[in-house]
This record gives structure tokens, sequence and C-alpha cells, in this order.
């Protein structure tokens, strides 16, 4: 049984959301409480992350009966594609997985660092240097926009899970006072992700 | 043939260089004039890598005969596990890779952030607020600390591309006046990846 130690708010669980809707794969969700009860900083939690971050995907491993446990957006989407899918959502010729990998950088840093972290200060009220961040997320957006001038996707010419590891927190950036409509190729891009079946809103 | 678009200073290309050595393969490097001719700037640098940075890496695919582009040293140290290896430095079962996955992202975002900007601000006078990135970089050596605790590598039980990702920025991280040997498990491990046959110096 998968289950995924889930904030609502958060976009990168919503990244593991969307790929588990799109596989259309049965998980549990534990909201971690996060806000009140700091339940991301008890032991029981930092015993699964010490990081102390959502998300937290468990799931049991079918060879060995043991459970899995992971942390990080970009490590969980690797795991559920290679794990659940046959190749689509991560493609393995060693060109195609390291330009996904590319991605998957980004999304690690500039995209949350730029556009997650600035919601999270406008947002949230999370302390931070609001003007060195949003210009991170600014220069987030021209290079993906670059990117995909004359591209559907990231990657390829189906979707990956690039996609949907950059998706959310574009998604969410006006919470963090961005305009991802104000840039054209990123706007088009994404609606052919909300038209992908399984697609559902960062609220669900 | 493998070309590096190499910076002798830069750890990201250094991680690059260790696993070309430690698999012993044949590359180019083409040193990009980085400080003083602005060359990651210049048009031709940025048709392969519109973000502007090192390293690159090029190399012919022996399928198509076509030029592969890569930017990211985490997306190049995919390439080239999964290209030259046998699943020794990038392992494939979905939990082993993810766990890869999880240090890539570590890099990526918690070691480029501490320990490399806060070296670039110390030794290169890069802008930036260095209490900021010295915070960061000391959680990061926290967190790796902790997690090698009980391990000799990272991930598994034989060194990846997740511990040659993690590591350069911390060996060079002296050079912004963090201190690795005080994290004992940190520096158990640095010694062990520096026993490891092909390892050779940053400035090699």
């Amino acid at each position: 049984m998968i289950t995924l130690y889930d904030l609502i708010r958060s976009g990168n669980c919503y990244k593991v959301r969307l790929l588990l809707w799109m596989l259309d794969l049965e998980f549990e969700r534990y909201a971690v409480d996060f806000i009140e009860g700091k339940e991301h900083k008890s032991a029981d939690f930092l015993a699964m992350n010490p990081l102390g971050q959502v998300p937290v995907l468990t799931d049991t491993d079918p060879d060995t009966g043991e459970t899995i446990t992971l942390r990080d957006s970009q490590a969980i989407l690797t795991y559920i594609a290679k794990r659940y899918d046959t190749g689509k959502w991560l493609p393995e010729t060693p060109a195609e997985a390291a330009h996904v990998a590319e991605w998957l950088s980004f999304s690690a840093n500039e995209i949350l660092n730029g556009l997650a972290i600035t919601r999270a200060i406008i947002s949230f009220g999370r302390p931070g240097d609001e003007a060195f961040h949003r210009a991170i997320g600014d220069k987030a957006l021209t290079d993906m926009n670059t990117h995909l001038a004359n591209l559907d996707w990231l990657v390829g010419k189906k979707p990956t899970i690039a996609d949907l590891a950059c998706y959310p927190y574009v998604a969410l950036s006006p919470d963090g006072h961005f305009d991802p409509t104000q840039y054209r190729h990123v706007h088009a891009w994404m609606g052919r992700i909300e038209a992908l079946p399984g697609h559902r809103s960062p609220t669900d």
C-alpha cells in the first residue's frame, strides 16, 4: 500500500498526487499537521525524513515485503515511475533520462528557490528576502519559456516526470504574485498538462 | 567523443571529471573562459546551455550519430552512468534509483545553495547574503553527517553517483570557511571516496 504523507498546500506534495492520479494508483493520504502541530518536526516524522520536509512516501517492496520510505518529491516521482509505469513517464535511454534529470534539478533548485519560496513569503509569512527569491523565479519562468518555444513538453514528445516536477509551483505561482500567463509558451504548456487524463486541482 | 565544457574551479565540473576518471573514459576538456571572456554568456555557449552555466557535456549518440548536449551536473552524471556503466554507479531498482535521486536533489539545492554559493562569496567575490547561504551549508553538513552515521555510502553498499554529486562541494567547502573534518561521519566518507580508483584532485 502506498501512503503519501501530505500537506494540501504544498506544491511538492501536489506533484506526487498528480502522478499517482495520472497513473490511477490507489494511495492513502496522511495529512501531516504541519502548521499547528509541527508534526514534521516530531520524532516519528524525522525517523522517516531527517530533513523534516513533506512529502514522504512509503510503499511495500513487492520483492522483499519491506517498507520503502522516500523523501524528496523528485525522488518520489522517480520511484513511482520506475515501479508502476513502463518507461512512459521516465524514459530510460541515457539521453532522455538525462534530459529528465536536467529538469528535476531545475525543479529542486530554481523552481523551489524562486517560485515556491516567493509564494511562501507572500502567502504564508515565511521569512526571507523576497527580491532575492523573486529574481530566481522570474529567471526560471523566462528560461522555461525559452525552452518551450518550439516544444510541447520539457523532454521529448510526450509528458514525463520532468513536466510534473516543474508544473505545480508554476501553476501556484500567482500566490507569489507571478503571472505565468505572461509567459506564452509556459502558459500553453500548462494548458497541455491540465488537459491530461487524471489531472486534478491542487486543492483536491 | 565526449567533450566536457569545463571550469577548473567549479565543483559541478569536478563531479563530472570524477566519474569520467573513475570509469576510465577518454574525454576532451574545453576550458570555458568564464572569468575574463564571459564565454558562458556567448551566443555559442547559450545555444548549448540557455542557462549559461558550466558544465556542459556533448557526446555522439552511438545509435543515431547525432550530438547529445547536456547541461546540469546531476543530469550529466545520470547520462554517463546509464551510457557507459552497467548499473553500478546508478542502480536501477525503483527504490535504489529513487534514493540516488534524493541525493541528486540534495546536491542541486542544499549543497549548491549552501556550500557552493558560500564558497563563491568567500573565495570569488560573488555577491550574496553569506549568513543565509552559510546556514544552508551548515544544515547540509549536519544532515549528511546524521545520514552517514551507520553507512559507508549515501545509498546502498557501494559508491553511486549520489556520492559523486555531493562530494565535490563538501571537499571544496574549506574555501568557504566550513570545516568538514568536524563532521566525523562526513569526514570518514570523504576518505572512502578519495580512496576509490580513479579519484583525482579538483585541480587536476
